[in-house]
Protein backbone atom coordinates (compact mmCIF):
# COMPACT_ATOMS: atom_id res chain seq x y z
CA UNK A 1 0.00 0.00 0.00
CA UNK A 2 1.44 3.50 -1.15
CA UNK A 3 0.86 6.00 1.76
CA UNK A 4 1.05 9.76 0.78
CA UNK A 5 4.48 12.13 2.25
CA UNK A 6 3.33 15.65 3.45
CA UNK A 7 5.11 18.72 3.30
CA UNK A 8 4.05 20.78 6.09
CA UNK A 9 4.85 24.66 6.23
CA UNK A 10 4.88 26.32 9.80
CA UNK A 11 7.07 27.65 12.85
CA UNK A 12 8.73 23.81 12.83
CA UNK A 13 10.45 21.77 10.83
CA UNK A 14 13.92 20.18 9.91
CA UNK A 15 14.39 22.80 6.72
CA UNK A 16 14.46 26.34 7.15
CA UNK A 17 12.42 28.41 4.15
CA UNK A 18 14.33 31.07 2.59
CA UNK A 19 12.13 31.87 0.07
CA UNK A 20 8.91 31.12 -1.50
CA UNK A 21 7.87 32.34 -4.58
CA UNK A 22 5.19 32.06 -7.20
CA UNK A 23 6.24 31.21 -10.63
CA UNK A 24 3.16 30.81 -12.10
CA UNK A 25 -0.43 31.64 -10.87
CA UNK A 26 -1.30 31.88 -7.38
CA UNK A 27 1.70 31.48 -4.57
CA UNK A 28 1.54 29.80 -1.07
CA UNK A 29 1.70 31.42 2.19
CA UNK A 30 4.65 32.35 3.49
CA UNK A 31 6.36 30.41 6.92
CA UNK A 32 9.29 30.25 8.23
CA UNK A 33 10.18 26.70 8.48
CA UNK A 34 8.85 23.21 6.45
CA UNK A 35 8.52 19.23 8.06
CA UNK A 36 8.39 16.59 5.90
CA UNK A 37 6.33 13.85 7.69
CA UNK A 38 5.72 10.37 6.41
CA UNK A 39 1.70 8.88 6.75
CA UNK A 40 2.62 7.14 10.42
CA UNK A 41 4.42 10.37 11.53
CA UNK A 42 2.16 13.18 10.71
CA UNK A 43 0.41 15.59 13.58
CA UNK A 44 -0.78 18.54 11.81
CA UNK A 45 0.08 21.37 14.05
CA UNK A 46 -2.81 24.18 14.16
CA UNK A 47 -0.02 26.75 13.18
CA UNK A 48 0.52 25.04 9.81
CA UNK A 49 0.48 27.67 6.69
CA UNK A 50 -0.52 25.16 4.40
CA UNK A 51 -0.16 21.18 4.12
CA UNK A 52 0.66 19.57 0.55
CA UNK A 53 0.35 15.89 0.20
CA UNK A 54 2.06 13.17 -2.68
CA UNK A 55 2.85 9.27 -3.24
CA UNK A 56 6.03 8.64 -4.66
CA UNK A 57 4.34 5.99 -6.97
CA UNK A 58 5.44 4.17 -9.79
CA UNK A 59 6.92 5.70 -12.98
CA UNK A 60 4.58 6.95 -15.22
CA UNK A 61 6.59 7.63 -18.15
CA UNK A 62 10.10 5.78 -17.45
CA UNK A 63 11.20 3.51 -19.84
CA UNK A 64 12.97 0.52 -18.52
CA UNK A 65 16.53 1.22 -20.24
CA UNK A 66 15.39 4.92 -18.42
CA UNK A 67 15.37 3.41 -15.12
CA UNK A 68 18.18 1.17 -15.39
CA UNK A 69 20.52 4.63 -15.83
CA UNK A 70 18.54 6.29 -13.35
CA UNK A 71 19.26 3.50 -11.16
CA UNK A 72 22.91 3.98 -12.06
CA UNK A 73 23.59 7.39 -11.02
CA UNK A 74 20.87 8.35 -8.79
CA UNK A 75 21.78 9.27 -5.20
CA UNK A 76 19.13 8.84 -2.51
CA UNK A 77 17.84 11.68 -0.47
CA UNK A 78 19.38 12.83 2.83
CA UNK A 79 22.59 12.90 2.19
CA UNK A 80 25.21 14.89 4.82
CA UNK A 81 26.62 17.34 2.07
CA UNK A 82 22.93 18.61 1.21
CA UNK A 83 22.13 21.40 3.05
CA UNK A 84 20.13 22.71 0.00
CA UNK A 85 16.46 21.53 -0.81
CA UNK A 86 14.10 23.08 -3.23
CA UNK A 87 10.28 22.18 -3.25
CA UNK A 88 8.42 22.51 -6.56
CA UNK A 89 4.68 21.80 -6.62
CA UNK A 90 3.28 22.08 -10.32
CA UNK A 91 -0.22 22.09 -11.73
CA UNK A 92 -0.60 21.15 -15.17
CA UNK A 93 -3.60 22.66 -17.59
CA UNK A 94 -6.74 20.46 -18.36
CA UNK A 95 -5.69 20.17 -21.46
CA UNK A 96 -2.40 18.31 -20.91
CA UNK A 97 -4.39 15.86 -19.01
CA UNK A 98 -6.70 15.63 -22.14
CA UNK A 99 -3.99 14.42 -23.97
CA UNK A 100 -3.37 10.66 -24.44
CA UNK A 101 -0.11 9.09 -22.84
CA UNK A 102 1.95 9.05 -25.97
CA UNK A 103 1.10 12.44 -26.78
CA UNK A 104 2.46 13.61 -23.10
CA UNK A 105 4.91 11.02 -23.52
CA UNK A 106 6.65 12.52 -26.61
CA UNK A 107 6.29 15.70 -25.33
CA UNK A 108 7.86 14.90 -22.23
CA UNK A 109 10.54 12.77 -23.49
CA UNK A 110 10.73 13.04 -27.23
CA UNK A 111 10.68 17.16 -27.58
CA UNK A 112 11.34 18.37 -23.97
CA UNK A 113 13.95 15.67 -23.06
CA UNK A 114 12.59 16.27 -19.43
CA UNK A 115 14.68 13.03 -18.38
CA UNK A 116 18.06 13.79 -20.20
CA UNK A 117 17.76 16.79 -18.28
CA UNK A 118 17.36 15.30 -15.07
CA UNK A 119 19.95 12.78 -16.03
CA UNK A 120 22.61 16.04 -17.18
CA UNK A 121 22.84 16.94 -13.27
CA UNK A 122 22.79 13.62 -11.34
CA UNK A 123 24.42 12.90 -8.98
CA UNK A 124 24.53 16.19 -7.71
CA UNK A 125 20.82 16.82 -7.60
CA UNK A 126 19.22 14.42 -6.29
CA UNK A 127 15.07 14.48 -6.26
CA UNK A 128 11.74 12.58 -5.79
CA UNK A 129 8.54 13.06 -7.66
CA UNK A 130 5.28 12.74 -5.38
CA UNK A 131 2.32 12.41 -7.45
CA UNK A 132 -0.77 14.67 -5.76
CA UNK A 133 -3.30 14.77 -8.41
CA UNK A 134 -5.46 11.65 -7.60
CA UNK A 135 -5.39 12.41 -3.85
CA UNK A 136 -7.38 16.14 -4.81
CA UNK A 137 -4.66 17.94 -3.75
CA UNK A 138 -4.18 21.86 -5.41
CA UNK A 139 -1.45 20.55 -7.10
CA UNK A 140 -0.26 17.17 -9.46
CA UNK A 141 3.50 16.71 -8.38
CA UNK A 142 5.64 17.65 -6.08
CA UNK A 143 8.98 18.07 -7.26
CA UNK A 144 11.87 17.65 -4.50
CA UNK A 145 15.27 18.47 -5.10
CA UNK A 146 18.34 18.38 -2.67
CA UNK A 147 22.02 19.39 -3.28
CA UNK A 148 25.30 20.76 -1.47
CA UNK A 149 26.01 24.46 -1.27
CA UNK A 150 28.23 23.60 -4.26
CA UNK A 151 26.03 22.30 -6.50
CA UNK A 152 23.84 25.15 -5.93
CA UNK A 153 24.39 26.73 -9.74
CA UNK A 154 24.04 23.16 -11.46
CA UNK A 155 20.60 23.02 -9.59
CA UNK A 156 20.26 26.51 -11.49
CA UNK A 157 21.04 25.59 -14.48
CA UNK A 158 18.37 22.45 -14.83
CA UNK A 159 15.60 24.68 -13.80
CA UNK A 160 15.95 26.91 -16.41
CA UNK A 161 16.40 24.47 -19.05
CA UNK A 162 13.57 22.61 -17.81
CA UNK A 163 11.50 25.78 -17.49
CA UNK A 164 12.52 26.96 -20.77
CA UNK A 165 10.90 23.31 -22.20
CA UNK A 166 7.54 22.76 -24.45
CA UNK A 167 6.40 20.51 -21.24
CA UNK A 168 6.48 23.63 -18.73
CA UNK A 169 3.88 25.24 -21.79
CA UNK A 170 1.51 23.26 -19.70
CA UNK A 171 2.23 23.97 -16.28
CA UNK A 172 -0.37 26.67 -15.39
CA UNK A 173 0.48 27.14 -11.61
CA UNK A 174 3.62 26.44 -10.31
CA UNK A 175 5.74 27.41 -6.76
CA UNK A 176 9.37 27.44 -5.79
CA UNK A 177 10.11 26.94 -2.18
CA UNK A 178 13.79 27.53 -1.11
CA UNK A 179 14.72 25.71 1.73
CA UNK A 180 18.42 24.92 3.48
CA UNK A 181 18.27 22.75 6.29
CA UNK A 182 18.09 23.50 9.78
CA UNK A 183 18.28 19.89 11.85
CA UNK A 184 19.34 16.37 10.55
CA UNK A 185 16.37 14.81 10.89
CA UNK B 1 -8.87 19.38 -9.29
CA UNK B 2 -9.60 15.26 -9.04
CA UNK B 3 -12.02 13.96 -6.66
CA UNK B 4 -12.22 10.48 -5.71
CA UNK B 5 -15.99 8.63 -6.13
CA UNK B 6 -17.07 6.51 -3.09
CA UNK B 7 -18.17 2.78 -3.51
CA UNK B 8 -20.19 1.87 0.11
CA UNK B 9 -21.43 -1.37 0.60
CA UNK B 10 -24.09 -1.24 3.57
CA UNK B 11 -28.11 -0.95 4.36
CA UNK B 12 -28.77 1.69 1.05
CA UNK B 13 -27.99 2.87 -1.85
CA UNK B 14 -28.96 2.39 -5.93
CA UNK B 15 -27.52 -0.61 -6.40
CA UNK B 16 -28.63 -4.17 -5.10
CA UNK B 17 -25.36 -6.77 -4.57
CA UNK B 18 -26.77 -10.30 -5.95
CA UNK B 19 -23.01 -11.40 -4.95
CA UNK B 20 -19.86 -11.00 -3.48
CA UNK B 21 -17.39 -13.08 -4.90
CA UNK B 22 -13.60 -13.50 -3.85
CA UNK B 23 -11.31 -14.33 -7.26
CA UNK B 24 -8.17 -13.84 -5.92
CA UNK B 25 -6.85 -13.41 -2.41
CA UNK B 26 -8.77 -12.28 0.42
CA UNK B 27 -12.59 -11.25 0.17
CA UNK B 28 -14.89 -8.31 0.74
CA UNK B 29 -17.99 -8.44 3.72
CA UNK B 30 -21.43 -9.55 2.12
CA UNK B 31 -23.53 -6.69 2.62
CA UNK B 32 -27.47 -6.01 0.81
CA UNK B 33 -26.48 -2.82 -1.16
CA UNK B 34 -24.01 -0.58 -3.13
CA UNK B 35 -24.16 3.39 -3.00
CA UNK B 36 -22.28 5.33 -5.70
CA UNK B 37 -21.66 8.61 -4.31
CA UNK B 38 -19.17 11.85 -5.31
CA UNK B 39 -17.30 13.34 -3.25
CA UNK B 40 -19.26 16.05 -2.47
CA UNK B 41 -22.49 13.95 -1.76
CA UNK B 42 -20.60 11.48 1.06
CA UNK B 43 -22.06 11.06 4.50
CA UNK B 44 -20.72 7.59 5.25
CA UNK B 45 -23.27 5.77 7.22
CA UNK B 46 -22.42 4.01 10.76
CA UNK B 47 -23.45 0.85 9.01
CA UNK B 48 -21.08 1.05 5.68
CA UNK B 49 -19.91 -3.22 5.80
CA UNK B 50 -16.85 -1.75 3.63
CA UNK B 51 -16.10 1.77 1.61
CA UNK B 52 -13.58 2.47 -1.37
CA UNK B 53 -13.09 5.36 -3.15
CA UNK B 54 -10.82 5.85 -6.54
CA UNK B 55 -10.59 8.86 -8.81
CA UNK B 56 -11.48 8.26 -12.58
CA UNK B 57 -8.01 10.01 -13.68
CA UNK B 58 -6.75 10.69 -16.93
CA UNK B 59 -5.78 7.52 -19.24
CA UNK B 60 -2.62 5.59 -17.83
CA UNK B 61 -1.71 3.48 -20.90
CA UNK B 62 -4.12 4.75 -23.83
CA UNK B 63 -2.91 6.10 -27.19
CA UNK B 64 -4.16 9.06 -29.01
CA UNK B 65 -6.00 6.74 -31.51
CA UNK B 66 -7.42 4.33 -29.35
CA UNK B 67 -8.58 7.39 -27.28
CA UNK B 68 -10.44 8.47 -30.68
CA UNK B 69 -11.48 4.71 -31.26
CA UNK B 70 -13.25 4.70 -27.47
CA UNK B 71 -14.60 8.17 -27.82
CA UNK B 72 -16.64 6.92 -31.02
CA UNK B 73 -18.05 3.85 -29.31
CA UNK B 74 -17.85 4.33 -25.26
CA UNK B 75 -21.59 4.81 -24.08
CA UNK B 76 -22.00 6.81 -21.35
CA UNK B 77 -23.18 5.40 -17.74
CA UNK B 78 -26.12 5.56 -16.36
CA UNK B 79 -28.07 4.22 -19.76
CA UNK B 80 -31.98 3.29 -18.88
CA UNK B 81 -31.28 0.15 -20.04
CA UNK B 82 -28.23 -1.27 -18.28
CA UNK B 83 -30.39 -2.56 -15.01
CA UNK B 84 -27.12 -4.49 -14.30
CA UNK B 85 -23.16 -3.76 -13.59
CA UNK B 86 -20.11 -5.53 -11.41
CA UNK B 87 -17.50 -3.49 -9.75
CA UNK B 88 -14.53 -5.12 -9.84
CA UNK B 89 -11.88 -4.20 -7.44
CA UNK B 90 -7.77 -5.01 -8.19
CA UNK B 91 -4.38 -5.01 -6.92
CA UNK B 92 -1.52 -5.62 -8.73
CA UNK B 93 2.03 -6.96 -6.90
CA UNK B 94 5.20 -5.18 -6.13
CA UNK B 95 6.77 -6.55 -9.15
CA UNK B 96 4.28 -5.00 -11.67
CA UNK B 97 4.64 -1.62 -9.88
CA UNK B 98 8.61 -2.21 -10.22
CA UNK B 99 8.28 -2.41 -13.99
CA UNK B 100 8.84 0.75 -16.23
CA UNK B 101 6.09 2.39 -18.09
CA UNK B 102 7.14 0.85 -21.36
CA UNK B 103 7.11 -2.56 -20.24
CA UNK B 104 3.62 -2.44 -18.17
CA UNK B 105 2.80 -0.94 -21.78
CA UNK B 106 3.44 -4.39 -23.64
CA UNK B 107 2.34 -6.40 -21.21
CA UNK B 108 -1.35 -4.89 -21.27
CA UNK B 109 -1.52 -3.47 -25.06
CA UNK B 110 0.22 -5.85 -27.11
CA UNK B 111 0.69 -9.15 -24.99
CA UNK B 112 -2.83 -8.94 -23.39
CA UNK B 113 -4.48 -6.74 -26.23
CA UNK B 114 -6.47 -5.09 -23.11
CA UNK B 115 -7.28 -2.38 -24.74
CA UNK B 116 -8.98 -4.62 -28.11
CA UNK B 117 -10.50 -6.98 -25.57
CA UNK B 118 -12.66 -3.92 -24.17
CA UNK B 119 -13.15 -2.74 -27.74
CA UNK B 120 -14.58 -5.68 -28.81
CA UNK B 121 -17.89 -5.26 -26.64
CA UNK B 122 -18.81 -1.87 -27.14
CA UNK B 123 -21.05 -0.33 -27.01
CA UNK B 124 -22.50 -3.47 -25.19
CA UNK B 125 -20.68 -3.11 -21.98
CA UNK B 126 -19.94 0.09 -20.59
CA UNK B 127 -16.84 0.28 -18.36
CA UNK B 128 -15.37 3.15 -15.97
CA UNK B 129 -11.40 2.65 -14.46
CA UNK B 130 -11.31 4.55 -11.53
CA UNK B 131 -7.35 4.65 -9.63
CA UNK B 132 -7.49 3.82 -5.86
CA UNK B 133 -3.33 3.17 -5.39
CA UNK B 134 -2.25 6.50 -4.53
CA UNK B 135 -5.29 6.92 -2.06
CA UNK B 136 -3.49 4.50 0.05
CA UNK B 137 -6.66 2.41 -0.28
CA UNK B 138 -6.17 -2.05 -0.34
CA UNK B 139 -7.04 -1.90 -3.91
CA UNK B 140 -5.06 -0.36 -7.19
CA UNK B 141 -7.95 0.08 -9.15
CA UNK B 142 -11.68 -0.47 -9.10
CA UNK B 143 -13.37 -0.92 -12.65
CA UNK B 144 -17.14 -0.47 -13.40
CA UNK B 145 -18.57 -1.91 -15.55
CA UNK B 146 -22.72 -1.89 -16.90
CA UNK B 147 -24.74 -3.30 -19.35
CA UNK B 148 -28.18 -4.27 -19.93
CA UNK B 149 -29.75 -7.90 -18.93
CA UNK B 150 -29.35 -9.25 -22.74
CA UNK B 151 -25.50 -8.15 -22.66
CA UNK B 152 -24.75 -10.46 -19.99
CA UNK B 153 -23.34 -12.86 -22.21
CA UNK B 154 -20.81 -10.43 -23.42
CA UNK B 155 -19.84 -9.35 -20.17
CA UNK B 156 -19.25 -12.99 -19.32
CA UNK B 157 -17.13 -13.47 -22.23
CA UNK B 158 -15.49 -10.30 -21.94
CA UNK B 159 -13.90 -11.05 -18.26
CA UNK B 160 -13.07 -14.74 -19.10
CA UNK B 161 -10.49 -13.43 -21.91
CA UNK B 162 -9.30 -10.61 -19.63
CA UNK B 163 -8.97 -13.28 -16.89
CA UNK B 164 -6.35 -15.32 -19.73
CA UNK B 165 -4.38 -12.41 -20.17
CA UNK B 166 -0.61 -12.05 -19.08
CA UNK B 167 -1.46 -8.88 -17.75
CA UNK B 168 -3.80 -10.91 -14.88
CA UNK B 169 -0.93 -13.30 -13.65
CA UNK B 170 0.38 -9.57 -11.74
CA UNK B 171 -3.28 -9.47 -10.09
CA UNK B 172 -2.93 -10.26 -6.39
CA UNK B 173 -6.37 -9.91 -5.24
CA UNK B 174 -9.26 -9.47 -7.48
CA UNK B 175 -12.94 -9.03 -5.77
CA UNK B 176 -16.55 -8.91 -7.53
CA UNK B 177 -19.65 -7.37 -7.08
CA UNK B 178 -22.33 -8.27 -9.35
CA UNK B 179 -24.96 -5.44 -8.91
CA UNK B 180 -28.36 -5.37 -9.96
CA UNK B 181 -30.04 -1.18 -10.12
CA UNK B 182 -32.30 -1.41 -7.11
CA UNK B 183 -33.87 2.78 -8.37
CA UNK B 184 -32.37 4.84 -10.96
CA UNK B 185 -30.45 7.94 -9.03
Amino acid sequence: MVKPTYFVAGESGQWQVEATRAIIGKGLDVAPRLSVMDTDQVILPDSAAWVLRGTAGSARYTTRVELDQLGERQPPLGRATACLAVLIPIRKSELWWSLAQDERRAIIQERSAHFQIGMDYLPAVARRLYHSRDLGEPFDFLTWFEFAEESAPQFEAMLFRLRATEEWRFVEREVEIRLRIWQHG
